[in-house]
């Protein structure tokens, strides 16, 4: 049954005008004014509306086991959660278990998400364990649409590899067209940070800021993209955080090497003042750290500079009980902060409301940078002819109050509680179908796909 | 009369797919799959060509009085150029008069393009001479659509405005919400080292090179930045030749400004080893000068990283009669290079072609980003409802051969002669009208307008 | 007469022990612990005393016509005043006076220094108009001793030289083997500011320092290391204030460039929280002029890591009569500000006393750096077997107080008022001769000569 | 009884003039011209000659257990070739054996050089596996008089540990006054290289070379001085052999930090074109390998801009025979080149000579700076009163020619074979002994002595 979006706002990342979108099947069919109405179709009137195409989110950990617990948001209620804010497609990281193959790892994902995921996903592969048996499954994971792949320069002995691993993994992964990811942090450092604080009794939330220090993401972004540019690898840094991480990547633009850059909503929005009181902070316990004034604005300058092209959330929900967990010692508080909902909503209040970036910038970071990095462009990313049918109906006027209360998410709290934000996700398509609409879901469970992705066209 | 183009591959900045495109009157009004074809309605068959925006050249000079002679493509012959290449719209140059005013020298050029241009165009405003008078003058300049201002750091005497003057234009132009552009080199030092090889009897061409060595350019290119970063305006450097320059607009970011940046067309494919042909060397005497295969590289990698946002050409053609007023003296060779027809094809060939850039790239650098730059989007710049039906239809597997014999630019020589490149502009609508077909320019001079533009929204 | 300085701690910038100093004539003849002691020495008991080598002030004013006044110390009260802060060597700049010649100017200074100055003292060239005339000139100014010229990129119209005249300038210098010294501040931008306040009626000091923001030194120091790059030139940058003028000589490192930088005593302790007071900041009205608290942390670095070699003074005192001048429009304060005396002393107690740096980096960055820079080494800037006798015995416990009304220069206020500092010059030797001694002056007017210099040896 | 060395050119980092020097004891007790002639006295008539301060070779490996062997040198052989060119004093590395204490190395390496060195040494220790206990011994050590340590970022499971023992021992050095040192080259890369090559059956020394490619250790370097900066230590990277190396010095200036650096003889001399032929390559293959044209360039700049401070030799002989065990298999040649003997001379011929650096410098990177950053100043490192009488008589214009038939280390090949050099160590005191004279060893096994050291004071 066709659907018609009537005379919205359409907006993306290089268009902006009034505009009816035809859909049918899973797809956008037709873009016009007035548009003709096809028999049986559903009408949507957009006007004083802005349509974007439908955001994607590349960095999410849905139903995790981490730290001895699970990520609180399941491919149900996270896809679902997400959906609700505009995200209709995130990629979640499949992790491998040292020791054991990468298969077996995406087996388990693809058996938590088969038919239970609301909104589409992918997998990024995290390669935990270089060695010449994972190296072997390189090739084929790749052939099955799955073209990108992290490391963890921290957390050693549980995801962590070395630099050899490293370097071999870059250099397989570019033999196959792939991207390799880093969670960029110098693990070791951090860890020796956190053995002191330990040691000196100092236990509070405020600690796992300490033990990630500026320096130990600087660095390791500049050794991710010193040895990418040895090994000739198209390189992406996921949660960057902070000036120094980001002056890594402006630094190697002088050798003519690119270095992407994603960023997430909160380190945008937040920082590390929420560290002060006392074990509230552990509700932004996330790694790395929300940091200073000064790196919120190099970030904002980077997204305009074009040199951080994503904005994703690293969402990783933990429940205010398993939070708990660490109430005596910061370093068994799970990391991770909820965030898939807000994310759009967020940017779009805080970035486009506030004249931080244009709204053309907001869909380019919200989707289409990610949709050509991560090999899904043009199915996804854009709202054009034959391109699937993800779009976000916003009304751009409307105030509303996030809270826990009212969140989709699987979590009891939200760092952004009573934030009044300007500009609502009302109504969401999913490849076609009508997935949200004045607050209720529309989609059932299993609904969401998972999407093969080709290698980046960036 | 509608048009409608059939079955293209359409290609903007953030889409890509097979689609038809209606046009009436003047727009885009529809984009789908198998659109019904109104009656009366033109088709143009697209089955297995590349349809992207037309390009948006702005840095082109039609009939500019230059060292003592004009540029030998007037708005006629050098929009109608443009429109063969597949460039639908130029930005031309008004230059000041020193002593005299902003609004007399923007007549004199209003009376060369009115009625004789061919495609569109718009103007930026070269302040030669920046004082109470002028300054004055700006913010209805402005209000007119002309947004952007132009300073040049070289020819002194003519063009060249000091420290003093580009500081208070910047401060000027930034209140009324201008974009300040520069000829970033240092006309001093140039002007020194002109009179240095002049008075050595070293007077061929290549000496004009040698006149304008890479710090001459690095260096203004970073005062320049220096100076926009101080007044907080948007900064735009035009013809940016090298790596020395670019380094510069890359160490800025690190302050977390953004200074935007134009190379040319001949900066990524030409080096300076054609000033070794004796006087032949006089068809690549442009300023700044051609310069090594390490600048390319360094270019297309800004491209690619997003610092280059824009591809253009400085086009200012002059017959080789006048060229032949140096052959005795560099410095009286007028300054110049015809490249207004072929940016298309050659970026779309070289770049495209050769897998440097990608498809999307490549509308970004040769229309979006101008748009945006430059205050024309949505209208122009893109594929969309409600835009401007500026199309362009490439043949993308057509050969052919770049000649003077050929081509339509007022110049009997070409810097690409006898160059073979696959990709051909076929078919080319100009706000809803096909301007070329077949080879054949079907819009009349006169057809042309002149684009009012907007601030900058990038 | 010899003089034997009896059980000093004797410290260059490569020794420091116990040991006697033997002076016979004007030179240093042996060095021992308990020396004999020939007939008719005069023996100076420096037990519990630090000596180390006469100081040298490459950069001082004296009786220099500067906006329509003199700066207030003569030769002969300048330096008596130097040598009772242990600065036995100063270099005044010679002026050129626009379209006039080198050797005009030269004549004036030495008709003002000749039989008055009571230290040593040699000249820079300032060439404020560079021409065939001037350029003729430069060859054997070099073979009279005078070996390094000056550049001012600032004060069009007096002083000011524009690029053109500047690479020239270094062009010619380099071929005879001199140094070019640059004052690098972006004269024609703060020219604008200067104008811009004033019509504001923006008249206070601290206008002075508003008019002179960090980016017009931080670029025309860039522009100044650049254009020397090319040129191939030593270059060596006067009075550096602040971290964005280091940061271009480190920059410059990354080219492997050495570009020299000179800071002086007010940089290092002042700051520009002295414009605040009214008029009471003419005091302090210098070009440039005081800088942040972040800009002292960056030059005290500069001295550790060898990229400031110098600290001087740019003493340009004017009586407080001269300065009242400006009342009413700060652009009428003659810039200047007197330092000569203290310079050593501030630094060691400052500098010494508090750890910032080394006894031996005090010698070196007093006198031994320069001696080598200006070509007086090994003649000046060490305490060595055939070296001048020029020795400066402190009492390093010694606490005084900085007055206007205890100092020897001609100027009725200090910038350090009531400063208590540690360590105390207590004697001065100059060639041999006891010059100070127990806050008496014991040499004449007259007895200070011209020293003549050799290339640059560093 | 006292030796006179007579009239020779004395030259220090700061001195530069004709003068004698009194030696008594082991002390230098009176500098003069025309010093009077005691009784008993040795008189060494140094016309014509030049002398300068003992040299410091701050980086040896004698008989030091490494890939199955020791290096050939042992203290007798190593200090005695040193002694020959001019080096009386060598620091060399305590390497801790991974599990065992700090103690157990220092006693062992006490054992070796005690009662057996010809010439003074002094040790670094080498801290390969920092844990609680280890670091409980490092506060004794600093009071024992060894205040410099060293981490190798390389060697993994011998020496190497990882950055978060680096970051430990950095605060545990710092709280007690020492000083860090690094081998900083990336080893995982480098061993995940090696194995590649190895798998290739790339085997030739040529493959050495290519397995340390200069971002091993540019992106080391950087990493150890990010570190640093965070600990607030002062660090020394040892033998630094690339651009990309020095340049992370230079860059680090920028945030006020100072990262000393010491280059090695060969690094300035020799470059990686000496591994194309065959197994020769093996006599310079050495960690890390000599490299290219433009990394020469580079490190004389930094010697000249003060950034490299030291130039040592990572003197590590081993015997073609020892050599010969990587015939097969590059990773199994010990690593090492002996220079100890040829460092002055080489320096003095090549930088000297060929006009790269003055005299003074000369003297100050062959021993004033070390002795100042390893704390034996102003014991060792200059010629004053009081300091040790290690005095080098240098013959200026003696041509001779470097080869191992004629040299005195224990190996039996070398690298700078057939070099004729320009200037000869004639006569060479230790201590107020003379130990070299007219090629004969004057003093005996054993006159050696430990050299107890105190914080670095640079």
């Amino acid at each position: 049954m066709p659907i018609l979006l009537q005379n919205g706002r359409v907006v993306t990342a290089d268009s902006d005008g009034i505009c009816d979108i035809l859909v049918e099947g899973e797809q956008i069919v037709a873009l016009g004014r007035h548009l003709p109405v096809p028999a049986d179709t559903t009408v949507l009137d957009c006007t004083g509306k802005i349509v974007v195409p439908g955001g994607i989110d590349p960095h999410v950990h849905l139903e995790m086991p981490f730290m001895g617990t699970f990520s609180s948001d399941t491919y149900e209620t996270g896809t679902r959660a997400a959906l609700h804010g505009g995200t209709t497609t995130v990629i979640d990281f499949v992790l491998q278990k040292q020791g054991h193959s990468l298969r077996a790892a995406l087996e388990e994902w693809q058996g938590r998400a088969t038919g239970n995921a609301v909104g589409d996903y992918s997998f990024h592969l995290a390669v935990t364990d270089f060695n010449e048996n994972t190296k072997a499954e390189i090739a084929e994971i790749v052939a099955e649409g799955i073209t990108s792949f992290k490391a963890f320069m921290a957390y050693k002995g549980s995801l962590m590899i070395d630099d050899a691993q490293l370097i071999g993994l870059m250099q397989e992964v570019k033999k196959h067209g792939g991207l390799v990811t880093a969670h960029a942090t110098n693990g070791d450092v951090i860890d020796s940070l956190i053995a002191q604080h330990r040691a000196a009794g100092q236990l509070a939330p405020l600690y796992h800021y300490l033990s990630q220090p500026e320096v130990t993401e600087a660095e390791a972004s500049g050794r991710f993209a010193d040895l990418a540019n040895y090994a000739g690898t198209e390189a992406y840094i996921v949660h960057m955080t902070c000036e120094g991480a980001l002056n890594q990547v402006r630094h190697a633009t002088r050798r003519n090497q690119r270095v992407l850059a994603e960023t997430c909503i909160q380190y945008l929005l937040l920082d590390a003042s929420l560290y002060q009181h006392d074990f509230e902070g552990a509700k932004v316990v996330m790694s790395p750290p929300l940091r200073e004034k000064k790196d919120q604005t190099a970030l904002w300058a980077g997204l305009n500079q074009g040199l951080v092209q994503v904005v994703g959330t690293d969402h990783c929900p933990f429940l205010w009980e398993q939070k708990l967990a660490g109430k005596d010692d910061f370093s068994k508080i799970p990391n991770g902060h909820p965030a898939v909902e807000h994310r759009m909503e967020l940017l779009f209040s805080e970035g486009v409301g506030d004249g931080k970036i244009t709204l053309q910038r907001f869909v380019e970071v919200t989707s289409t940078n990610a949709a050509k990095i991560f090999g899904m462009f043009p199915r996804k990313g854009t709202i054009s002819i034959g391109a699937d049918a993800d779009l976000v109906v916003i009304d751009p006027a409307k105030k509303h109050v996030i809270s826990a209360a009212t969140h989709h998410m699987n979590v009891d709290y939200s760092a952004y509680e009573g934030w009044e934000v300007t500009g609502k996700v009302e109504t969401v398509l999913l490849r076609g179908q009508v997935a949200v609409a004045a607050g209720e879901t529309k989609v059932a469970k299993g609904y969401g796909q998972f999407i093969k992705r080709s290698k980046t066209a960036f």
